[in-house]
């Protein structure tokens, strides 16, 4: 019978999202977690969920369908964990000071609109009306009224408490060093002195996706380091998310705003550095001067989990019984809820309401892709 | 006969050492402290002990004998107490990276030179070996061989244990909101509910030492707001202590090195702040770019006490027995040690090694300059 009918490595929001889906039908579900949930990339990232600021080509249609997913899934988790997401749906702009990202946006706007998207087109004074704090050298702004945000501390916490009352154990504080493998297909995995044992066995591991030990083509799954500041606020001087380059205010419902982020490769190095922070910080106060006076409350890094063509890795893994769900990169907290549900319908052989084909695998050269096709 | 013959508001590194030097000779001290001792800006500095890199002409003969001092306080204090201060004997680089930058250091030199003080003018090749992490930006430096730096935080431990070990009684948690004034001259002190009762008062509370109530004419001190950083370094990036502008970079023994800080009207608000800390940064990096890269570990911020003409208020006070002990500004650690034993002996009617005329209280309108002279 083995120790579950699925075992998942990883308590982050994607993990989180497969062993509850799996749970929520009946199915014994065993979360191992290195070390406790969100205590990673889930809880560091800042909650943006930009499917349309942050869309490209291969990705658009999964992260609309992730971004519908959630504005559900905050109801339904509220209702049965009690928590609130503080799911915001204010919308997202996205700022330009010069001649060059003037044009960079009009060019968006344009593409985006061909897609049947909705996107407004701001100018200066209408920015201003809309975020009174922004910069007075702003010129032109897209406004992404239908990309939201979420507290992403809290989605972890709420998607932890649904798994468990659904009937997902979850074990803290277990590093899984490897798989066991048995006649060629996955049959468990080793944490330390201890084997837990199921047929199935989802890599849910993040930045760290690439170091599972008996997986014979392991994705190539890179740390991407993101440090963050966060500024004590109160009353809240910015309403909605701002973009500007590759940064970003997010408003928090208690008060604070997060400022982010860097795109670093540094390993498995959680360090919040000179330069990391003096970016943020040209970026926040580029956007927002107000916030030169602000109280700096927190700073930290995440590793996000890159790939080689910054696609997620989506799919079956290279021994029968194993799934990767992983590589969501800069989108993790968009994408995160809805990969975990796909990947848990994928191992239980449910049709997908879309192609997984462009996210396989096997286009790193891991094998079996046909199995990541739609079955309906 | 009272509660103490001498009583000192604040343990900081002033108050500290009064009550150490009173204490040393037989003299019952005791130090009420509104937190614990070096709670708030001797514990925030730096430890540099720059009584040249700092010199203004009216500070330049106490900050001379503080930094002698200095140098025999910590072979004393190790003695005594068993901490060791780090102090370090290494000498202070002040940087120069443009024409004007050059120009100003020159000027300094000539002028230091005259007053008969030892400073060397490098190359740029010469500070970049001196200082192999400096920016290779970088002119000319003066090098202060003289100007070392302490550990503060251990250098009020130090002052503490040996305060307590030499029979000062140290209060903590103790806010003294007021004086006890009795016909006309000062009887104790008052922190909530509690009196002390002593005929001798030293007001050594820094940043606060304007808010004593029953002082009928408060000495005009600010707070002054500084901001820090602390770098994690194994092994040090930087030797010296080493200038640029307002700003700084500091090793320590245990591996950091701090960088600072900002000049601030913020009233008695510690925060750490978006503007402060770029501000750091720019100067850190600046100074060492290798620093880009390393992991910041702590921020904070403390607040010093200022005054109208940036001198120390250090005399009588405006009533018999009170006497005033601060004001140090930017120069809190130099001069706190040599400043608590001469407010000490001045209240023990010792004669002193200088004139406190241009410190006198009494510029600021607050009587009794005369006591303030020179006794011998």
């Amino acid at each position: 019978m083995g120790d579950a009918d699925f075992i998942v490595i990883g308590a982050g929001v994607v993990g989180l999202a497969a062993a509850r889906a799996l749970a929520g039908e009946g199915a014994r579900a065993l979360v191992v977690e290195r070390r406790g949930p969100g205590a990673e990339a889930s809880s560091a990232a800042a909650g943006i969920l930009a499917a349309q600021a942050e869309a490209a080509p291969p990705l658009l249609k999964l992260g609309l369908l992730a971004r519908e997913h959630h504005r559900r899934l905050a109801s339904l988790l509220e209702a049965e964990t009690g928590i609130a997401l503080d799911y915001a749906p204010r919308g997202l702009l996205e700022l330009a000071f010069d001649d060059d990202g003037e044009r960079r946006l009009l060019e968006r706007a344009e593409w985006q609109r061909g897609q049947g998207l909705a996107v407004d087109v701001l100018g200066a004074d209408e920015v201003r009306e809309a975020e009174p704090n922004v910069s007075r050298a702003v010129r032109r702004a897209l406004f992404f009224r239908d990309d939201h945000s979420v507290d992403n501390v809290r989605l972890t916490k709420a998607l932890a408490a649904s798994a468990v009352s659904r009937g997902a154990a979850l074990l803290s504080g277990r590093p899984v060093t490897s798989l066991v493998v048995e006649k060629g297909r996955v049959a468990g995995v080793r944490a330390g002195n201890e084997v837990y044992r199921a047929p199935v066995v989802i890599n849910a591991m993040g930045a760290w996706a690439g170091l599972l030990g008996g997986d014979p083509v392991p994705p190539p799954v890179e740390p991407v380091r993101g440090q963050m500041i966060a500024f004590d606020l109160s009353p809240p001087l910015v309403r909605h998310v701002v973009y500007w380059g590759h940064g970003y205010l997010v408003p928090r419902a208690d008060g604070r705003v997060l400022a982010g982020s860097t795109t670093e490769q540094a390993g498995f190095d959680k360090s919040v550095t000179a330069a990391g922070l003096r970016a943020i910080l040209d970026i926040a106060l580029q956007i927002a001067p107000i916030l030169a006076d602000v109280r700096v409350v927190d700073v930290w890094a995440g590793l996000r989990p890159g790939t080689p063509d910054g696609l997620p890795v989506l799919g079956p893994g290279t021994l029968p019984g194993l799934y990767q769900a992983g590589g969501l990169y800069r989108n993790g907290i968009l994408l995160g809820p809805l990969v975990g549900e796909l990947v848990a319908d994928l191992a239980r052989g449910r049709p997908l309401p879309l192609d997984l084909g462009p996210f396989t695998p096997a286009r790193f050269g891991l094998g079996q892709a046909s199995a990541s096709r739609p079955t309906s």
